[in-house]
């Protein structure tokens, strides 16, 4: 049985995928590129989708206005927002923000599904550690499976798409300890936000994978620019 | 005020800009190409957004995979499914069906619209003509508006982007009229789902138009291969 797993090349939509194997679902993947800075990601992507054995994957590119008001596609660094070990503020979204991301990710996985006959379509959101993103809350992803069934041919018909987000209340060290029993080489993944050649170590998404990587007592496989 | 308008090139999609002009929005037109037969309807897209005074117009390709399963994107002829004074049988989904047109169209669309702060989000869907499809009726659109203001800033701090689909209850006829009445130069639409360079006459989307404006009493300024 088909599922469409949404993959960016980071731990939790690697571990996602896995968890999609592990059910027994036959993984298709599809990986969207927003102008982001982190394409390095791409080539993760690539390797993890392969090394899981999904049986496609599509890498598609949106046009960068879509998301122009975001940090993570305008022109200048990303901005270091906090360290570790501070929490964001309840309701407090982050700079990093990406307006309606996941409610365009979603849509465009279901076309495929129901294109190619998959019965869900599996996310790596946790509304854990990224509390102040919107499109991340159980919420969102709920009332977003109820819209897909009124849009698609297969829900009008009593089959609707599922949306699976395995990870929903997980945080980084659970993630990390789940993909590591499922057998996701994490030397694989990639998390920062800047293009470098290595891991920076300071953007959030580092700050998160480090944080997460202490909690969970393992070593983080990947290089970083300078040792935290 | 900005609002994003779907736009196509066809009747439908330029009537309703014309319709968010009137109600004094400041246009920003969003054209998806998805690897349809009709891509002279962007040599349209792109003349009336010019002539209906969009202020921004931006185009963007789907990879062809997503909608894979419709008779619009696959290769091979159109079928000819009815003729004009046919209507699809109540339930009946047409085989140029695309899955979830509408629910990738719109979050592209809101997307954008959060992005550039626009407060409304427009799209030329009609629930008459087409009544097959099911991303064109009152329940999804409505469903949609509230995940989307669910997935988005400005939706969860109480400003929530309005869906508004003006052509909803209008056949074909009344929205010729309507475009008429507002100053759109149908000369400039294209309809035909076939991407000859002429209009063919003959498919759904031709038999519609023509009958459309049959009822309207008024004439169809657009050439055809072969006069009906």
């Amino acid at each position: 049985m088909r599922a469409v797993v949404l993959l960016s090349g980071g731990i939790d939509s690697s571990t996602t995928l896995a968890v999609a194997r592990y059910r027994g679902y036959d993984p298709c993947c599809l990986t969207i590129l927003y102008g982001q800075k982190h394409s390095r990601e791409i080539e993760s992507a690539k390797s993890i989708a392969r090394h899981l054995g999904a049986s496609d994957h599509v890498i598609m590119e949106l046009p960068v206005q879509l998301f122009s008001c975001s940090s993570l596609t305008m022109k200048g660094d990303i901005p270091q927002r906090m360290g570790p070990d501070e929490v964001p503020g309840e309701g407090a979204i982050p700079n990093t923000y990406v307006p309606g991301r996941n409610l365009v990710f979603l849509s465009l996985a279901c076309s495929w599904a129901e294109s190619i006959g998959a019965k869900a379509v599996f996310i790596g959101a946790t509304s854990v550690d990224y509390s102040g993103y919107p499109d991340c809350r159980r919420e969102f992803l709920e009332s977003f499976e109820r819209t897909a069934a009124l849009a698609t041919r297969i829900g009008t018909e009593g089959a609707p798409i599922r949306i699976e987000a395995p990870l929903l209340e997980m945080d980084k060290a659970a993630i990390i300890k789940l993909g590591y029993e499922l057998g996701v080489d994490l030397s694989l993944t990639w998390s920062c936000y800047r293009g470098g050649k290595k891991a920076c170590g300071r953007c959030d998404s580092c700050m998160y994978r480090l944080k997460g990587f202490k909690e969970a007592s393992l070593n983080d496989p990947i290089h970083y620019e300078e040792m935290i």
